[in-house]
């Protein structure tokens, strides 16, 4: 099968403008892209504006649509409130915010500071707070309806995990701002989603994240039922669709895209997958022996 | 906005055969006829041939495309089996299985006998194993890959809900079946994925659920955040990115679309939204009048 | 530590009698011990009445308490209401259902057949919707109140987990089935909780579980963050905080008590345990080196 | 039933060091009360050293044990450090953690500054956060083991609500915090467990909440299935439970205490409890004719 064929008619997101930060690489790029190939407006932000420019311009080759870089450290209001504008003054409006900026450390919890772990919870709780909040106070002043907040979370939102603590702490807390507000907001004409993505490396993040030759020893994709990670298109794929029109029932909703990654750690018995065919053969045997003899 | 546009390309669906069980009314039929509209072939079955019939031929007038009623009670293991082989003697093979038959009744539990609570148990539960056993051993016998399984469940699944506890119960069932085998059988290369809808009235069912002046009296609208009811486009438009290979790294999820309507009632403090707003003024004058003093 | 210390005051559940399906052996019995110990009146049930009478004289010569053995195949509604019946003779009234009857057994779903599969929702879902619905509508009837229903699941009713399905579809029913009745019958002053226990191994039961050597292979031990299996009392410290009136607010709660065992698999990144020390010395000394060089 | 009866053994905690933070008054004084019943040591922390000294010796008289006042600003990581010290030098070592601090508002969201959310997840969530770090790393170094942290959140930590955005939103932080920490941090000696309680009214903080008469008009009580809030000793004996060793293979879990409340608003069609009886027997004969029809 070819994963990185793409979903929705070609019009889907046209006359949508949509903000995406943490627009500039990675995951924030490729479903920038995407937007741009099915007619939207796309703003990206980050807080690198020469890199920010170099991802608008190789955007706007391949797609002949119109990527706007915008520099931004989330975790300043004020920045925040500047970048909103900007995006407003050259595209007249602005209707989905598409929170995925970001940032994690692996490490073992007592290795880091009180401090090192702030950091975390001010790039990804605050800083989604902060556009969350200037979008959202913009678009009931305004009172301009059908728009949409898509916030990247992960699947260790709910389960929590170990050595990445700060990430799972604060992704936690945009999952329920997600759910609060999309009951809170709604009447304002706002919808809120999230979605849950499993492994989809990339090559920055995940060098940084699993430095050294920690990324062979832990194949992610070993752990996935369907044996593989994902592909970008296929995660750009799902997120056009929830900042579209067409999932305009979804509301409040988490959808994990993980090829039911955090399934297969979680149930207990699913580690008997390393039982062999024949070992399965002789355990029916021995069952049916048993039943026999009664 | 208008709730029924179609989502995805013209030939998202070309070379699939779908199976949806209880497909000759209410939701079972408009997901069939957007498959159809996709380019799927379908088969559409139920215990009521006649209706069926019906249904294929309208279907088929509408799309173009080719619909096959099969009768099929799906409590029944043996016509089951028949069904599928009925449908890959048309087609020569299936690719997905949409467990959708259903049934339910309004009831407070103590009026209702044991044998009752079993119909729904038998319908619901056992029907959906029946097909998703018959449909997974024949995957493997003929080692058919690129399947996948999709189950229709409700957002009470996970939370309960009185008055229809048989169908939370097996429901429920369904869900756990699903996460389960997305896990086991994915080595098969088949997926497993559930859709919890909310309220998306269909003439026929709800009449049922909700006899007398009762829908009236109970307006599921006022429930959701968005302050509507779903349109069955909108449920047939996330049915079919399940079933297609779009969604291809969704595997083992349960994706709610109601609007929001379970969050809303499980909130602790969403029913403030009661309040109206000189209230909140008053208040805030008051907090800001006591900070004054100190 | 000692797992096994009692934690309850000595009469707590003084006055309160409890049936406990299932109760000859394993959980149910170590259960029915400490119910004893604490004052309750206890009846046990299960299909072999030979072996119930030879537990139940165990008991009351251990905890100089009451235990009535009552033989009872709950997929019978028919025999779970002569059940009722000759407890409420015995005791006057029955306070507490404790469903803990079931059945189980580990193979890859696609050796199971249809029959097979049932064989399991019968006992776990419908044995106990059976007690449930014979023991609710009998305390409705009497306006008996302060009674309450604890059921036993599983860790994975929520997650599923692969080769054992039947279980996790049968136990998913009985989850929802708690948390429906706990809203609709708490009018008529009934609770309903359940325990989700993580590996308590019993002899009888994990050895046709995990028959052979896999019990040696698969030590669950290893999957569980505290590097044990349960201790029996610690399930009965639980039980027993749940039928006695000290957890009166506690209402449609699933207690999972696993030693962290499925939070352990499903986090995404717990698996990075296997790294040693000098490995994060390691890691921490390079990104240490690259910051540097900033 | 009389819902104050104390349910433990009197010496369940002896030997046990505490630190509850917010110990000053409403929940976590009742909490301290218990644990100091129980034979504990507890040091009770919050800003008002004032307050503090009158409730330690308010429950010193009470309950003839050993109650040590430590004024602490959990947002500030050095207070925290100092509070351990302190606490250490008196006690010559610490048990267990209660992180039971906490902020909240009710307001609109749209209603709030940027700055007025940070305060909230700074004291919730960094708070719970720097109190962790600190202890999880003394008792690291130190080689203490069988310590345990319990934090308290909500129910509101898992769906969201509206209206309290910040709360939720850092209290889901909390959960996440708990669950990592309880895998990652077992091998250490050290569980991790939160309580999620539903309305237990405390004269202070429910004022302040929704002051007015807003508490009137929204009675919590006719939300609960079991019609009624929380006692505070109710809440006691879960806490107490948890800390205690009796829970000691429970980790990384969260236990809901709200009488079922948050079930109640989620199931879809638990509202329907507004039909009166007969109306129940109405739609009976209604749904019995038509059958006889047939």
């Amino acid at each position: 099968m070819v994963y990185t064929q793409k979903m929705l008619r070609d019009d889907a997101l046209k006359g949508k403008t949509i903000v995406v930060t943490g627009g500039g690489s990675g995951l924030g790029k490729a479903m920038s892209k995407y937007f741009l190939e099915l007619g939207a407006h796309v703003a990206i932000t980050s807080r690198n504006l020469e890199k920010l420019k170099t991802t608008a311009e190789e955007l706007e080759k391949e797609t002949n649509g119109t990527c706007l870089p915008l520099q931004c450290d989330v975790r300043n209001y004020d920045e925040v409130e500047t970048m909103l504008k900007a995006a407003v003054d050259k595209f007249g409006s602005v209707d989905v915010l598409l929170n995925n900026a970001a940032g994690n450390f692996i490490s073992p919890t007592e290795r880091l500071s009180a401090n090192a772990f702030d950091t975390i919870i001010d790039i990804v709780l605050k800083g989604t707070k902060n556009c969350t909040l200037a979008f959202g106070k913009h678009w009931i002043d305004t009172k301009q309806t059908n728009t949409s907040v898509l916030n990247i979370v992960t699947t260790y939102a709910w389960t929590g995990s170990a050595y990445v603590v700060p990430s799972a702490t604060a992704k936690a807390g945009v999952l329920a701002m997600t759910r609060s507000l999309a009951v809170e907001w709604a009447k304002y004409g706002m919808r809120f989603n999230a979605i849950a993505p499993g492994p989809f490396p990339t090559k920055g993040a995940w060098d940084r994240l699993l430095p050294g030759d920690l990324e062979d020893k832990f194949d992610m994709a070993k752990k996935v039922p369907l044996n593989r990670v994902g592909e970008h298109q296929e995660l750009a794929n799902l997120a056009a669709y929830l900042v579209s029109d067409f999932s305009a029932y979804i509301n409040g909703e988490v959808i994990t895209i993980d090829g039911g990654e955090w399934l297969k750690g979680a149930g207990q018995f699913n580690l008997l997958e390393a039982i062999p065919e024949e070992m399965w053969d002789q355990l029916e045997a021995m069952i049916r022996a048993k039943k026999d003899k009664k």
